[in-house]
Parts: C-alpha cells; sequence; structure tokens
C-alpha cells in the first residue's frame, strides 16, 4: 500500500472543507462536538438552567429547532417556559424538542430526508431500560426517521422478542436497550441480518457494577453486526441509527 | 430469631458427625476437599504423572473407581497405563474414569441411586466451549446421572435451541456451558422452570477478558433461577446438577 | 455427537410449547422475565408506588396472591394501604406478601407442593447480612418450602455452624448469605452433600468493593456443589432453593 | 404503549420465517452463529487444520465460496492445499479466501449487491493496528463492498488523517482501527456525518491493558456516531460496515 | 511430611478448647466473630441506636468495659447517655470507651498485661488520615498497649518522619496509616526492623480510587516485615499491633 | 556503574540541606507535603472552615500570601471575611488567592521569576472541565507564570484546537484538560514539541469510570512528550508546568 | 497533639543512627532493601546465575550465611556448585541456604535468639499452595525460629484445622497460605488469639484472577488479628512472623 | 473568556505551519507519530529484522542519526551488521543508536543544544528497573542532554537516596523509574523543586498487576510536581524529561 504521500498542500485543501466552516462566530456550546448532522443538541447535564436557555436561544434563533438531552425537570421547566407551546417535554425520555414555525418553512434538507429514511426500531428488555430507550428514539423522531417501539422485551420471555421478527428484518437498523446481562443484543442480532447498535444500561446492581455486565456482554455477542455504544447514552445510539437509516435504500427483508 | 443457643456440648456432638470421619487414615488429595458425595475425584492439574497415579491407585484401591479431571495427555497416558482396560480416557473433556470389576460389586450406593436419578441437560453455545461441557458431562456420567447432550446452541441462531423446549422443560437440571456473552444461560433460564448452573468459560478474546464477560451476564441474568460457578468449571456444575438430580423427583415438566 | 437436526418444523412446535401462552393478555412486568414458576412476583425498585400499587393488583386479581421484593417503607406503606390485612410487611426483607381468601380455595397447585417440599436451611453470617438472608427466607415461604434461619454463623466463631451439621446434611438445599470474605460459603460446603446456594451480599468496607470480594471469593470455593448468585440477591437464592426442593425427595443425609 | 399481545400463533409464524431454516440439514459451525448476510465464514482460531479443512468444503460446495478468518498460517496453508487457485492468503489479515467457478455463474445475490454498495474506507493508526485493518477490508471485499484503505494516519501527526477528508465526508462508513489510546475514533468521527464503526486493538503495552484503555476511550467519544465492537475485532467491524454499505443509497457527502 | 493422622477423636478434643465456649449463652454480635483477645467491641456500623445500647449493656454488665467503633454522633450521645461518665467519646476517632468501676476491681488479667506490654507506634501521613489512625490508638490503648503517635508525617517531606527513628526502632510495633500513594509504609518499613502493620486509608481523589492505590503500594511493600489489613481498617490494625505488643519482650532496638 | 559508595557521612550532609529546615517550628498543615516552589497553598477539602481560616492565617503572617485550593462555597466565604480585600475567590476554580501588601515588598524572589518565566497554555476540551482547568491557570497565575487559556477545544471539532497552532509550538509548557476518552492530549503532543502535561478528568458518564478511561488513553497517547497527572489534579498539573516555565529560556518555537 | 517540632538538629542526628551504616561499602541488592533483621537475602528471580553467585559470595564473605529465595532449577545448581556442601536447595521451596563453618563461630546473635523465639505455625489450604507455605517455613528456619507445618488443610474438610487447635493457640505466630477463595485465614483467625500472617496464592483459576480472590478475602476477614501480604510472598510472610516469633515472650495460649 | 472566533481562514494558517511538513514524502513509521523534537527514532518491538533495517537505512540516509528502542538481540544485531562501527549496541537499554561521520558535520541544531541543556538525573529504584532506566538514559544521551544515573536507591534503604539530595535540587529534571510500589518517586518529589517525570515498571509480582500498583501510586503522590508516563515507558520519560532540560535555564538549586 502507498502512503506517505499527504502534502501540505493536501491538507490545506481538506481542511478547507471541514464541515464547521458554516457554523460561522456564533459557535455555541454543543458538548459532544460539533454534531455533524446535528447540530441542534445540547446536553443539559452539567449546565445551569441560565445556561441552558441561552444556549437554546441561540440554536432555536439560528435553526428554528432543538434537541435537549439529560435535562432535569428543573431544566425541562426552564426551557418549556422559554420557549411556550414550540417545546415539547418527554419526561420519560429526559428530552425537549423545540420546533419554530420557522423551522416547517426553513429547514428544508431535514423533511425530504425523513420522507425517504429507513424505519428504526427501538427494543428494550425492561421497564427500567425506558428512559434510555427514549432518548434514543426522540432522537431518532428529531431527526425525521420513523421509529417503531418495541419495549420490554427481555430473553427471559424469548416469545416476546420472537414476534417481531418481521420487523426486525425489514428495519433499516434496530437499537437494542439492555441493562443486567444484556443478552437481548445477541437474540436480536441472530434475528436480523440488519445493523444493531446495542446499548447497555446501568439498570441492575450488584455485579452489574454500574452496566459494565451488559457492556462487555454486548461488546463480546457472538452475532455479527452488533456494535456497541457507551453505557445509558441512548442519544448516541440514536443519532448512530439515524445516520444510517437516513441514508437507506428501501427493500426486501434480510 | 433466638440464637447463640449452640453449647460446646452440641458442637462436640455435631462434630461427631461430619462426613470425614469414615475417610480414615488414607487422607488422599480430594481437589481441595472431601468431595461430600464424590470423593473419588483427582484433579491433575498441578500434579506430576508420578502422584496422579499414586493418588489414583489409593481411590481405586478403596472405591473400586475414580475420576480425574484436567488430564493433560501425559497425565492420562500414565493413567490409562496404570489401570489397562478399566481405564477410559475422554480426551476431548480431559478426563480419565477408572471403573474395576470390584466397583460393581462393591459400591451399592452409586448405582441404585443412578437408576432413581433424573435426567440432566447438558448445553453448550459453541464448539470452543465442548471442553468444558464434556468435564460436566462426564462428571453427571461418573455419579450415575444421566446425560443428554445438547451442543453448539448458541444465541445468535435461536432455533437450536427452541428445538429442545421440551427436554429443558423436563430435565431435573441443566447445565449450560457458554463463553463470549454467556447468553445462552438467560434464554435457557427463561424457558425452563428447573435448576439451571451456568458455567462461564474463558472462550472469547479482547473484552471477553478470560471469560469474565460470560461470568458478570451469567451473574446478572435477567432469568431467576440461575447459578453460577466459577469460570470453565465444567466439573462444579456438573457435579451440583448431579447432586439435585439424584434426589429429584420425577413429575410432569415445568 | 449429532447436531444440527432441529428442522423449522421441529422449532415450530417447540416454542408452541413455551410456558408463556397461558399468561395471555394481562403480561405484567413479571421482576424482567416471567418467573417461570413463579410468576406472582414484582421487583418495587426503580417503580413508583402508584405502578406498584397497579402492577400488584392486576397481579392478585389473577391469581389471588403476591410477593413485592425490594419495596422501601413508602412503597410497602402503599400496598398494605391497598390490600389491607391480606398483606403482610417483612420490613427486615424489604418484602410484602399478599394473600387474599381466594388464593386458599384457588391455587390448587401450591399447597401440595408445599406439604411436599423438602426443607430449606438459611444460613448467614452477620447482622448486617440479615435483610438479604430474609428475603431469601420469604421467597421459600411463599413458595410453600419449609425453611429453617440460621443467623449470625460467620466463620470467624467456627462452633456456631458446627452446631448446625445434622440440620445442613438434612437439608433439601442451603442459602449461604455472606458479605466481607464470604468464607461461610466453603465451610458450610465441606460439610453438606446437599446443594449450596451461596449469596454474596454488599456488606462489609474497602477492599469489599461493594461485595466483589465475596462474590469472588464464593466462585473460587474449594467445597464441590456451590453455585452462586448475584451480590444481594436473596430473591434469587431463595427461588433457585425453593425450585429444588420442591422437586427433592425425603431421604437420609448425605 | 401496547405490549403483551403476543399470541403463541403470533409467535409460531414469526420463526416460521427465521433466518435459518434455509440452511438446511448440513449445518456448520458458522462462528458461532448463523451469518445473517454472510453465512460462508469460519473462524479458524480453535480448530484443528482438518476441521477447518471439512468445514470449508462443506460450505464451499454449498456455496462456492468461503471467507476464513483468524487462520495461523498452517491453517492457511492446509485450505491452500484443500482449494488450490480459488484460494487467496492474505498473510496479514489471517484470512483465506476461497472462490470457485461455480460462485461466478451460481451467487447472483451477491454480485448485483456489490455493484450497488457504497465505498467504505478502513482507516488506521498504527502499523502494527495493520492485520486487523486488513480483516476488515478482506471482509467488505468478500461482501462484494468497495473499500479504500488509509492507513498509518494516527493523530500524533494530525495532518495524514486530515489529508483524507473529503473521502472520510462521502464514504458509505468508516471502520477505524487504532489501538494505545485511539483517538483517532474520535478525530475522524468529528470531520465526517457518515456512520463510523470503531475497532480497538491490543497493541499497546502497560497501561493499554490489553487494548482496554482504547476500548474505553472509543465507548467515550466525544463525536456522535461512533459505534465499537471488542477489541481486535475487525471482522465484526469489517461486517457491521459492510451491512450498511450494501443498502446505503449514493448521495452528497455529509 | 505427614498427614491425614487426624482422628475424630483428636477433632472432637480440639473443638472441646475453642475460645468461645466460656462465651455461654450471652453471646452478643462481636464485630462479626468472637474476638479473640478483646471480646468486649462492638461495631456501630449498621446498627441502629438501640441496638448499639442493647448490645453494649450486655456486655459492660458481663466484662464491665466495651469499645464501640465507627460510632456516628448520634451513637456516640445515645451510649454517652446510657453510661453516663463511664462513657468517653473520642470524636475524632468515631469510638466510645465504656470503663466502670467494676472493671478496676474486675478485669485482672488486662491491667498486669499492659504493664508488660511493649510500646506501640501510631505513625499517619496526613490530617486526613487522623480519623483511622485515631480508631488504632484508641484500640491499642483500650487493650492496656502504650501508645506514641506520630501524626502528619507523610513521605513528602521525609525529614518529617527521620525525626522518630529511635522511637520507630524501639517499638514493639508499628501501624502506619496512610492514603494517597501510602508511601509511608515503605519507608517505615526500610527503617525499622520491627513489625509494621500498614493500613491504606481512602483518603485521595481520581486515581486513588477509595484506598485501592494505596492498598496495592502497600502489598507490593519493598521492604520486608509490612502487613497490611483492609482499607480504613484502624480497628484491625491497632487490633493486631496489640496482640503483638502484649507478648513481646522487652530489648534493644533493631 | 558505581554504587553503594553512600557513606552515613555523606548522608548527614545531604540531609542537613533539605529543603524544609527553613520552615522552622511554624509548621502547618500543607497536605501534600511541603509544597517545595510553593509552599503557600492549602488544600480546603476535608478541613473545617475554621481550620481553613486559621492554617490560612499562619501562612499569610509569614508569607504575606496564599493560594487555597479546592475551597466549598462557605470555606471561600470565610477566607473572604477573614481577609477582607487582600481575598479573590475564583468560584469556577474553586480557589481562594490572598495577597497582602506585605508580600508586595517582601517576596522578592517570586516577581522577578514572573518576569522571566514563559508562558503556559491551558488547553481544555470541553466547558465542563472548566473547573479543573480554571485550578491550573490560578495555579500557574499564583506562581507568576503568565497564562493563555484555550478552552472548549475538543477533537470532536478538530478546527478548534488547529487555529492555535502556533500558540502551541511557542509555548513554554502546555496543560491538557480533558475528560471523556481524553483524545486532545494526544493530538496537541503530535502538534507541539514543548512539554504537554494531561489532566485526566472526571467528566463523562458510564464506561468513563469516574475519568479511568481519559487517564488510560493519556498514559497511552502516541504522542511522545506527554506525562500525566491524577485525575482531576488541576493543581498538581498547573504546578508541574509552572515549575517548568519558570526556568525555560525563550527562544524559537518547536 | 503537639507536631511540626522537628529540628533539622534532631533529623540529622536521627538519620546518624539509621540501620544501614554498618553494611558499609560492600552493598549488595539485598531485595530490594536493606533486610532489617536479615541483610543475607536474594531473590534470585530476575538475575542472571552469574550474578546470583556473585552477590551471594559477597554476603557468604561477610555473614558466613545466606538465604537465596525464587531460585530457578538452574540457579540453584549453580549456587550449589558455588558453596557445595554448605548449600541445601528446597526444590519445593525454591530455596537454597548457605550455612559455612565460619557461621557456626561467628554469628554469635542469631543462635541465642533462636533459642528464645517462640514456634510458628505455618498453615496451608492445598497441595499446590505448597511452594510458598515452604519458601515461609525455610524463611523462618533461616531465622531461627521453630516451625511447625500444617498441610492440606482446606476449609472444605474442615476437621483438618479443628485437629490443631491446640496448636494454633500457642503459636507465637501462624502463617497461613491459600489459593482459591481464602477462606482458610478466617476460620484460622477465629481459633487463635495470636497474630495471623496471611498470603493469598495464585492458585486456582478463572475468577481467583491469579490470586486476587482470595487476596480479596482475606483483607476483608472477619477475623480480627489478620494481616496480609502480597499474593505468593512466602519469604515476606515467614520473616514477618519471624520478627514477632524472635522477640515474643513465652506463655499461656490465647 | 472569548471562544469560537476560529475562522477557516485561521485554521488554513495554522496547519500550514504544522511540523510535519518538511517530512516530506519519505515518511517512515516514527513510534507513532512524528516525534517532534526528535524524528530519527524507531520501536523495533512488533517489527520484522528487515523492517528495522529498512527503515533505519531510510532515517539515517536522511538526517545520518538514529534511536532504535526496544530492540530485541536479533534485530539488535541486524542493525549492528547493517551500520558496522557506526552502531552502538546497549544491551541493557535494548537499544541501539546510529551515528555516521555525515552526522558529526551535518546535524548542527542539536549539539548546540547539547552544549546548553541541563543535566538530567535518572534514579531507579531496584535492579529490576535498570532495562527501563537505560532506556530513558540512553534516550536523554541522544538527544545531547547530560545524563547522571543513580541507580538501586529504593526506599528500603532511605540513605541511598538522601545521598543523592544537591544533586537532585540541581537537576534540569529527574526521572525516577520503579516497580513494585513506586514510592521513590514521591521521596524524590519531596526533596527536590525540579520537575519528576515517574516511570512505574512492570517489576513484581501478584498485586503488582503488571505494573498498576506502581502506577496508581505513582499518580497519588503527596508531592506536588510529579507527572506520570505509562508502565515501562522509559524512552517516554527520558524524551518528556529531554525537552524540559534543552530549554531549561541554569541557576541555584531549588
Amino acid at each position: 500500500m502507498r502512503r506517505g504521500r499527504v502534502t501540505p498542500r493536501a491538507a490545506l485543501e481538506a481542511i478547507a472543507h471541514l464541515p464547521f466552516e458554516s457554523i460561522g462566530p456564533a459557535t455555541v456550546d454543543h458538548h459532544r462536538g460539533i454534531r455533524q448532522a446535528l447540530p441542534e443538541v445540547i446536553l443539559c447535564q452539567g449546565k445551569t438552567k441560565a445556561q441552558c436557555v441561552a444556549i437554546a436561544r441561540a440554536i432555536v434563533g439560528k435553526s428554528g429547532r432543538l434537541l435537549a438531552t439529560r435535562a432535569s425537570a428543573e431544566q425541562a421547566l426552564a426551557l418549556s417556559e422559554a420557549f411556550g407551546a414550540d417545546a415539547t417535554w418527554n419526561e420519560a425520555a429526559r428530552t425537549v424538542v423545540v420546533a419554530t414555525s420557522r423551522r416547517r418553512n426553513g429547514s428544508r434538507a431535514r423533511a425530504p430526508a425523513a420522507r425517504r429514511a429507513g424505519r428504526v426500531l427501538v427494543v428494550s428488555a425492561g421497564t427500567s431500560d425506558l428512559p434510555v430507550a427514549e432518548e434514543a428514539a426522540v432522537t431518532l423522531e428529531f431527526m425525521g426517521v420513523p421509529v417503531k417501539r418495541v419495549y420490554d422485551a427481555g430473553v427471559a420471555g424469548i416469545h416476546r422478542i420472537l414476534g417481531h421478527v418481521p420487523a426486525l428484518r425489514r428495519a433499516s437498523a434496530i437499537v437494542v436497550v439492555a441493562g443486567m446481562e444484556g443478552a437481548l443484543a445477541s437474540v436480536v442480532g441472530g434475528i436480523t441480518g440488519r445493523p444493531v447498535i446495542a446499548v447497555p444500561t446501568s439498570v441492575g446492581y450488584g455485579a452489574s457494577f454500574g452496566g459494565l455486565a451488559a457492556l462487555l456482554a454486548m461488546l463480546n455477542s457472538c452475532a455479527a453486526g452488533v456494535t456497541v455504544v457507551n453505557i445509558d447514552n441512548g442519544f448516541g445510539a440514536g443519532y448512530a441509527a439515524g445516520v444510517i437509516a437516513l441514508r437507506s435504500r428501501p427493500g426486501g427483508g434480510a
């Protein structure tokens, strides 16, 4: 293989097309970096109410829409107050979505993408995994991706997931959310040929070690095609699945 | 609750009935402890060939039978040479079983037990888990417990284990052997109401950390009734299942 | 060994007999999975008072009885209020048991089983291990299994456990609950030939690492026949011991 | 949300369409599970030469093609001998690919897919990561997915990866292979809006703890859209990227 | 070596002389085990105020004296109220010592031992280690062992410990209490030829991991003669040093 | 190599020149040892308000200046009250700096050093890392070292750090503060030839394990010249960078 | 408490009496540090045969005696060849002891000490722990301390250790050597009131994690008076026990 | 603070001055990254003999000099053969240095730097740490920095390091190399006010866990100014110390 042929010239040209230049001087704190395909997100955790509202105003002023994740009740109320009827609080998901009228007119790119995006299944094992699953689902909906929720389908009752085989095989991608031993990811991965993104949750106790057991299980999945995100990272899984779905071709199940 | 009423007198009487008194002066190394229901076992690992043969002769001389576990090829050949046709080497299981004619006459207690013992299923996930599964199966057979092997039934192909549902529900106990993410234990535990003993194996790589991933997964199983033994401890799982099966009543599945 | 002969036909038939079909449309959250032999259990942890009561009503309405585990004082009071004199709160065990008159008439299968079930010993090392031990004991009683409690029998005073040798050798199964170094499981496992289910607890400090020390010790027990459940999982140990006891034959000690 | 409406009937129908029924009675060990979109793969690790050849013959006899991963030099030579000119050994990747003439006629589905599949970039940080990167690349090629290799692009010389920004932004998916601190995944994830699949490698020493440092870093990536597979799991990453690429629509960079 | 010659007879005689028989029916919870040389201790942690007082009364009623460790302010006040002027609360050490007039007359064995006991040095590294160091010192004083405290002598100012070399070389034993990197144990161990008992503390942050760093450092001490107790276990270290000091001969330094 | 030639004489002379002799009898609690070049620091964490003020008065009385780190709001207010206008509270950094007029006359050594010290860059990845970065910056300023802050420059937006290349290459030292995956340290280390001191922070969740992920990543940095301090140890990094900067020669970038 | 009164003068005087001044210029590598009471020891591990012999000659030339630990067969043979009949190789313990005639005349201090030293018990759990136990025993013998070996006394056969209760209660100190779950230390600690030094061994597999399970168990022992050394550190335990025994008063058991 | 003002323009200019542009097309693998101040280094580990020689020839052809680290005996001999008398193999350090005549004429920048560089002390604790210490020393010498070695100065014999106090206080930087408990770093850090770079080594056994104990200890050092590199990373520590020394001003000790 050839290598080492990168000249300073080429590097200069490359960086000139980095995705951030269009952000301009109004850079706000997007924690987790510039959301490449999704710049309108803020992580509320670790911010004051005032900071959340200020950053949210900057984003909404620019793009007309916003997804705030890991919002405490206090933060959610502050955002709801700031944006009124444009704000929707999903308490389970700990998210606030803001959608102004300007968005409906202005954000051309998103809606067409949504029309063509494939459907993503969000599957969760138990009731306690629901907040993480909802965070993934809300993220996908914010991206304009159709979502189907299959909750409470843990492997201790294997029939629950088997009832969804056709949907699992037709989805553009599947997000699997599970704590404890995380076995659901392997079972789903064995049923479908579509991309599976596994989210270990911190649900459990004792030797779950805050989600470590589920994390290791998912990384060691005997089913090919399973990839993993950080513990409780519903946003990350939803975003990764959304990126796939937005560009996936329709077609027969596999 | 009452407590503290144990008098020295009671303690004295109790210890007079401890299970070891019948062993007498011929104490040999029994896998680190008196195998309560199975005193004829030696763990070859960490012993020289000569030590293995000497201890084996002492045991066979007393009870007419022997189970040697974790025997290397060298150790197995030495034992085979010492006991001739009475010895059976299971290369996959790394075991040598010795059964002399004296056993058939002398060990009364074992055979009747075997006639009444329930059947145990030994289920394994992948080909690489076979040595551990075989160690469990040979241990059970040595205890006089009927064994059914269901191998290569990992959850990535969920139909493989589903094909054995009736047997899983009728077994006296099930030994589940799996490495990687160990999800098979949860799936089996969700199907059957019978005791499930899970054996994590060191099969895997990277973040399996020598079987830690499967161990943690099995300890966190969402299916009730799953208990766990040490990584790769096929003997321990087989022994524990055998102790249950030897005293379980026959009856309808659950 | 033969394998790979599972046809789609056989898999279909197998799944038709899975244990969940009789549950019907009234599925409620059963501690993450269908409790195969014990569907009337809810795990209160992580649920609101209202959720606990609603699920409890659904279960009691169907089966006339209920075991609620990990109930906070608040949740326990809500359940007590909902079920009145039919509810019994064990504060130490953090359990609420509901038994309606309908149960006494309707649940035929349980009582006969109880009459035939062997006795289980629940042994604990120290006072701080009591909540976990009681959770196991209450679970067993709910299953109709006779229980004998032997508490505060840690190995630092070895006479305390030696005073119970005859009972240990006659039990259908023994649940051993211990934190700190968990040595009690090995001592008990060396005394009895009956199944020993060890529960590490998070009791301890410093290098106990939340129960990890006891967990590892129990997994490495030098006594054969010891199997292990998750840290603080009194319910799981009680359930596993109960499943064994409900089908064990009476007979002489070993 | 509604749940619990899965009837035994529905479950029966679902399982009737599981992806494995077409495999028939000739089940062989497919890397621990049915490779849903890629059934022609064997993991040589842990198998004897004879086993590798036997399984390979069964697969090639059925599908006309084969990918053998983690093949030692010995195993690779045995396969090369068995399949002659149809076999291609990639020593760096430790793979053997078999493609018979029958494949060219018979496997219709694969080639058209390949024509439509998007390109995947395989990016690696250092020379020592090459075997894992090559395993991913060969897997992709076997799936019919076009691959572009960008090797030796670690972040200590940031210009090396910056020279590939346009390609990173146009790929259907990117596989990032890095050991040590695994920072390359975050840098790539910050540059592109396409799916990034990160593979930590065991390259490093001391506090890399066999790849743990890179694994944790990748799971904690500050760039959204990064998902992770097990340490050194080049096959898994290539497969996951391939599944995405085979169904991704062409279109402008992001 | 000979072994296996223990007869049931010998075991019976041995147990008849175990140290617990004199405890009789009034068994109370003695810090999880019979404190062999120190039965008058209770661990308050995990007990209610009422339990602490009840157990304390039982102990004081029998032996006239008591050491309560890990007493919260609340528990300490309850004990002070119960025993009045006989109780002494050491707030830093979180201990309460009770000494009744009956003790001064009745406990003959302790005082003479104290007269002959060698002196123990309790050395600590930083101000934050003081509670653990005081717990050790109070334990020693309760055992009748003379104590010299050398506090705030961490190795970052090496002169501080060097100023105590003669005392270190003449002590019967030294307790070294240190958090963070725990290096003080090695420096002290290199200066003295007397027994050194090291207590890692949970003082520190980040990669101290709750005392793990100090624990590992002390276990790996390059100075011979250093032994280690659990993190923050001041009582255990004081007790172990006391047992040595109570039986050590006077004599020249080493 | 020669060794072992250290005579007691030489050791005596050496210790006579240890840096602590000038401290004299007024030793106060400097936790973390004698701050060799910076004796006027106190760590407030773990101290009462009264202790903080008392120690602060002793230090200020002697040297005219003080740096208090990890000061809670309560502690900071107590110090502000005690020193009035001489005290400056940096709430983000959790520091209080006291500078009396006496300092301006008396502390000759510091000011000239400051005039000659090179500039240090403090670079941080995200908003949540700011407290640690500010602690480093304030420490440097207290040492008289010029500081340039480059905040919110995480690698997910690689352009943010690339905009500071000239400054990175001219600094006397760079402190890099980052949580999550800590990749910023490697990127900075690859850009500059100057000493890089990396501070992992506990910012993150799930598999960041309280900063472990960033710590391991930084220790495994593929860029030479990166050294690491404890998690969240902004003071330590600032101090180490300051010691370098105070004695670094001016000169062209590298 | 008073502190901070150490003057440079006092520190100077203290260091003048450090134990190393009598070593003089002939410093050799003494197991990483001056063995305070035992300077004649070398750790062979990590040294060439030539280095071992050279250092051994230096030590024997000075003191007439030597203890070499962790000697491979090769190193042991080289030492045996060098010292002829004066050398004694204990193959199990991996030690070589050299005792020249000069020792018998010259080393006055050791023999009288031996006459007065109390007896130490070395107790081990299983056959595989023997090398570590023997290393401890040989170390004690080299120090002139009488040793009683109690081997193969693991808790799975509790009668084995109970047969030694009188000896355990009369010993000056007890060294307990155990791998796997290390429960023997707690049982012994509960029987005796004498100092117990526990040595975890790396014997075990799976979740023993190279001795970690036994180490944690011993650190968390519920029996007071148990202190712990590093995994497999027979020398360290023997040395620590010897230091106690050499200065312990004779007297009645406890 | 201001931020977000980086324009694409500024980023473009910045990258135009990155240190790599002068490397040109002859890019070779430089220890995973451009050694900013030291491009002539190769890490032999993981490379074939032929690769080592080829890369070495490329580097020497360009710069006239080379440092090869982690060279096995085989690799070292291949390099020695390739470069003849120009090559110097340090077997202990596992390094090969090549210095051609061209270097003496051509590499102007290095020699003057060397003339002005301050002296670095390399201090090690024990004999087994020597390879890592030598790697650091050789790296420094290669950079033209004067080195003083202080070996075998572990804290168990505290006088050994105290004999070097003046040198420690005058050095430009100190590299401290220690395994086991790593306490030497804290003692050195407490003596000197100069930068201390600590290198944990994998020397030790049992609970040293391959150097983890020393690593954690050094990260938690109670002495300010200590920074840490990866386990066994002598090159990294030497390089970091060299970068400091090359630009440090001469001056009085601190």
